[in-house]
Order: C-alpha cells, then sequence, then structure tokens
C-alpha cells in the first residue's frame, strides 16, 4: 500500500483519513505561506482564527446545527465531561436518567452520583451489555434534568440507531465518542453531544463539546474557571490555550467528510462497510460469531469470536502479518474486534473479510 | 532559510526546534515500520508505551529527578491546574501561600480561593510587577501546605533564577508553564511542579504535572476521577486517553535538549541569547527600554518599549517583513516582546539585534 502503510483498525487513536495526513505532511514545515508549522503558531493569531472558526462552521454544517449551539473544544476527553456534566447540571436536589450500556455509561453514572441524583433507566448489565433497550424498556424520570446515553459502545460493539425518546423536552446528552458524524440524525433533541476526537474527529487530545444554548443556560458558575462551561462559551475556547492541532487536524477531517457529501455520503459508505462485515460472518455458518444482538450491532466497533482462544490468537497474529493492525478485542472481553471508523475506507473492509475468508478456509 | 521558515518569537503556542519537526516529518506516514502515522497509533500499544516511556526517562534525566517523583502528562493547560491543586491539597482549614507576580499568579490565587485560606506571601501589584519579590519580602504562613509561585511571567517578562525558599520543609509548588528546562535548578524542594507544554516542551495541549510522591499522597480523594492526582498516578497517564502526540512530540523535544548537553547546554544558550538581546537594548542609549527591573528579567519573554507606540507599531510591522513573527507585546500591556524559548536559537537573537540596529539607524 502507498508508503507501506496496514489497515489500522485501532478503537482509538484511530486511522486517520490518508488524504488528511497527506495535507498535514505537505504544509508541515510552513503553514499556508506563515513560515512555520501549524502546531507552532498563536492561538491568538488570524491564522489560528481562520482555521478554528472553519472547523465550528463545517461541524455546524455536517451536524445541521442552528446559531442556538455553542461548539466548543476543551481537553480531557469524554471522561472528563462525565465529572463536568454532573458538577454542572446536577445537585442533590435534582435527578437525571441514565442509559448504562456498557464501560463507559458506567463511568458517567458513577461521577453523576457523585453530585446529584441518578435514575438508571436501564440497566444493560442484566443481559451482559449485548443487546440495546428498546424505548418501552426505558424506565424514565418524569423530573430529569436530563437523559444521559452512550451512543456507541466501542467495547460491547453495540451502537444505537434509534435514539431513546423522553417526554416534555426532557434533553438529552449523549456521549458520541466513538460513533460522531457516523450516519444522518436529528440533533433538536439534544440539549448536549460530546466527544473525544480520537475515533472519528481527529487526534487524541481534543474533545468536542455542543451545547444547546437552553441547556446550557442552567449550568451552575459555582465551579473553578476551567470546570465551567460559561468560561469556554464566553471566551469561544480561547480561555486558555486549545490544542490547536487536534482543532487543525478536526477541521481537516471534517473538510474530508464535506467532500464524501456529508454524513449521507459517509452513512452511505459505513453502510457498505458494515453489510460486508457481518454479512461475512453470517456466511461463515458461525465461524466468525458476533455475540451481539442483530438490532444493536455497531457499524464502528465489529466484535467476534472464532471456535477457539487459540484460533483468535492466530487470527490476529496472521492478520498483523497480512496488514491488517489492531484486530484484538478489549482485554475486558476478549475475542476480536476490528473497528471501522469513518477514515476506514471500503477497500479496507474488502480486504479484511478475504483475509478472513482465507483464514477460515485453511483453518476451518 | 530553510523550507522558507521564519523566526517565531510567538509566546505560546511556539516555536519547536526544527530538528524535532524534521524527524516528524520523516516518519509521518509510517512510524518506525509500524504502517501508520504515531498519531494514529493506539495508546494502549506497546510502541506508544515506548514513547511514553522515554518522555518520562528523558524528563527524570533532564530535571535530575528521584524515584520519589511522579511524571504526568495531563490535559487542560496550567489553568486546568490552577482548579485541580486546591481542590486537592486544601479544605477551609488549610492555607496556602501564594507569591502574586502577574496574570497567572492571580488566576492560581482566585481558583485557590474556592477551596481554602490564601496567603498573598507578596503582592507585585504593588510594583505593576516589574520586579519579582526579594526572599526577605515574603510573609509566609508557618503552618503553609505549599507555597505556589509561577517561575516565569510571560506578559510582563519576569523571571525567577532564585527560587523561593520556605521554612519546616514546606514544599514549593511551581507554575513552569514559560521556562521549564531553560536553565539548571535544584528540584529537591518541589512538591509539585506543573507546565502546560506548549512554550518549552511541545505542542499546546499536554500538561506535564510532576508530584513528589510524600507530598501527592496528602491530596485529596473525595473528587471526580478526572480530577483526583491519584487516577493519573495509579493509571500512569493512562486512565483515559492522553494527548498521545503531544507526549512523543515532547520525548523528541526532549531528546534534541539532551543532546545540547541538557540543562546546562542549554542555559549556555539561553544565558547568550538573553545577554545578546538585552546588551542591545542597553547600547540603544533608551531607544528600545525594557521596563522590568535588572534582577527580573526573564530569559524567555523580554518585554521593550520604543518612543513611541507609532515606532512600535513600524517595528512590528517592518520585523514581520524581514522574517521575524509575534514581536508585538500582549495585548494587556503593549509595547514589543521577543519570546525565546529553547527552540529559538542563537542565530534568531543574532539576526533580530542586527535588525533592531538598523530600525534604529533608520528611525533613530
Amino acid at each position: 500500500m502507498k508508503h507501506d502503510r496496514i489497515w489500522n483498525f485501532n478503537a482509538g487513536p484511530a486511522a486517520l483519513p490518508l488524504e488528511v495526513l497527506e495535507k498535514v505532511h505537505e504544509q508541515w514545515f510552513n503553514f499556508q505561506g506563515s513560515g512555520m508549522c501549524e502546531i507552532e503558531m498563536s492561538h491568538r493569531s488570524k491564522e489560528f482564527d481562520a482555521i478554528h472558526n472553519n472547523t465550528i462552521a463545517m461541524m455546524k454544517k455536517l451536524l445541521g446545527l442552528g446559531d442556538n449551539y455553542h461548539v466548543l473544544f476543551v481537553q480531557g476527553g469524554a471522561s472528563q465531561q462525565f465529572g463536568m456534566l454532573p458538577m454542572g447540571f446536577l445537585d442533590k436536589n435534582k435527578t437525571a436518567d441514565y442509559i448504562n450500556t456498557g464501560t463507559w455509561s458506567t463511568k458517567a453514572i458513577k461521577e453523576a452520583q457523585l453530585f446529584g441524583n441518578v435514575n438508571v433507566a436501564f440497566d444493560g448489565n442484566e443481559v451482559d451489555f449485548m443487546r440495546l433497550p428498546k424505548q418501552e424498556e426505558l424506565k424514565l424520570s418524569a423530573n430529569a434534568e436530563y437523559l444521559h446515553f452512550t451512543s456507541n459502545n466501542t467495547i460491547k460493539g453495540t451502537q444505537f440507531f434509534d435514539f431513546p425518546k423522553t417526554e416534555n423536552g426532557i434533553p438529552l446528552v449523549c456521549d458520541m465518542s466513538s460513533d460522531i458524524l457516523s450516519h444522518r440524525f436529528d440533533p433538536a433533541p439534544f440539549g448536549m453531544m460530546y466527544a473525544g476526537a480520537q475515533k472519528n474527529l481527529g487526534p487524541s487530545g481534543v474533545t468536542l463539546v455542543i451545547l444547546r444554548d437552553d441547556f446550557y443556560q442552567k449550568a451552575s458558575t459555582n465551579v473553578t474557571s476551567m470546570l465551567k462551561y460559561k468560561t469556554h462559551v464566553d471566551k469561544n475556547s480561547l480561555y486558555n490555550t486549545p490544542n490547536t492541532f487536534g482543532i487543525y487536524l478536526m477541521g481537516l477531517v471534517l473538510n474530508w467528510i464535506d467532500g464524501l457529501g456529508g454524513l449521507e455520503g459517509v452513512e452511505k459508505i459505513n453502510k457498505a462497510k458494515a453489510d460486508l462485515l457481518y454479512g461475512t460472518m453470517k456466511e461463515s455458518n458461525g465461524y466468525y460469531r458476533c455475540p451481539v444482538a442483530e438490532d444493536s450491532r455497531s457499524w464502528m466497533n465489529v466484535c467476534f469470536r472464532l471456535p477457539s482462544e487459540e484460533l483468535e490468537g492466530m487470527f490476529v497474529a496472521q492478520g498483523l502479518e497480512a496488514g491488517f493492525c489492531g484486530m484484538k478485542g478489549h482485554r475486558s472481553v476478549g475475542g476480536c474486534r476490528i473497528s471501522m471508523y469513518n477514515a476506514s475506507p471500503l477497500q479496507a473492509i474488502e480486504d479484511v473479510t478475504a483475509f478472513m475468508k482465507d483464514f477460515m478456509a485453511k483453518n476451518g
């Protein structure tokens, strides 16, 4: 492959589009005639302003967000938001609903319990996180400040396509770290969306936070400057130095998505990838077995088992030899996993499914 | 100049060593035969482990830190530490001493006051922050948890070379964002040192925190996971995804410093740069005037005035034309400023002082 690259199926940090890497490489020493690398550029310069504004504008365009949304770039990953969200929106007299669909939701719930009342509207532990809840299974509170969920679960390989619904305009809050911008959805019910960048958006070290203004207005300001959403909204994410290089890369990734036809174009490619990979597994008559319920299967992280742990070890090792990296399942669940975020092209899945068929033929 | 680059005197994000940029560029598409860019690499991979361990080891080597120090890479910049420090170490029954030498100290004090008692041991407002305190001016508390100071002040252009002293082993805590690794010092009195990377260490988006174990042991754990120092110490900064690319770049910068002869070598170069630039100003007979007291002048950020604001505007604009970027003073103080962190070579200062002489000859 070009530059002797391999297909990178890491769960995150993950593959970036080759076109984006090429653009960065090309302007590395001298960004647009500035005489310096983008990474050396002041966050107060007009050049960085243009980069920053492009990234915001492209995010709004791709997600179809109106002027009532604030698009912020902060630091600390989704894990920081697990704490910052309840710090801002809960107290001992307030309740939030949380859907527990795996490791990340569990962590988010734990942090929220430090600040307010948490109603677990669905506890996926009871189904070993192997499926997502149906709407009628959700035990929602009438007075919740918000309903929190994780849209895609990297470890177990589940993904929401029909988002949960609330009554009385209770806003949705969603950790979209691992599937943001992977398919179309209606942003209107969301009070807040957030995502660590290192899966579908760019490099690690920058965190996207999108706040709907009416929801944002309720946030407490009785916290430190950096933990206050108001600080970042008022200063357009420039209260202190942001991850300038991360915002630049994210902008390039968003431009690239736009060039693919926006979320409609990306959705088409992601569906084709998922159909091909899950289809290959189906045709294997149980050799490659996905333990996740069919209607909950993720397009981003495809988890599967082989007939034995020994074969799984061979599959991962021989896969790496053949140019496929990152196919080992998360250490907490074992098995195999192929993470195929937006930056993984259909070609990568065509190649790996050919490898899977070949491996099965030799070791079936 | 090579790659048509200019001399970058930005206050931060700032110039990186060209040798480091060249190394990144060279391995951009395929890091050490891995088939991917470092920025696409899993933070749980053995390749990243090696990068991470090198960065920690080099930091310990350069600063001469023993095994009783924890070296962490977190996110949020020094501003996040302004809040996280008192959250961890203060409460309403505890006191910390703070030396106020400018904007950054003032912010740190404000955050600390949210959590505990703050004794301002020296208030630089009284001298318009134009000089640093002498040891005998410090009004220290007998029972302080720590004494906090900012070692270098980017906006006013002051820098501590003789660090403050405490009694009874009260630990020093220092925001070293803008001068860490610029000269030798004894780390023994420090309970904590921290620094946003974007001046002397690497790109923005990664924050260095160094904790001495006996001090660290006193930190509260009654906060969210991400705000707990214990989380980052226990997981070696890998509780969640760190800024992997930032840690890689920082490691390259540290290797580069090591190649210059470590802090001794860097100190020699920085002193030569400072002598040349301040010397040029002195020889100008008041044309270039540094308002900072002589014994408090920074080697990193050299602030100066010209005879009029009009001349200052011309100086900055003609300087940019001549290939010198970032010479405008901070918006809060005006005037001119040359920030010359470790990555600015002596040649940059030779060139800019030649320009200064030329400008004065034409506009004197």
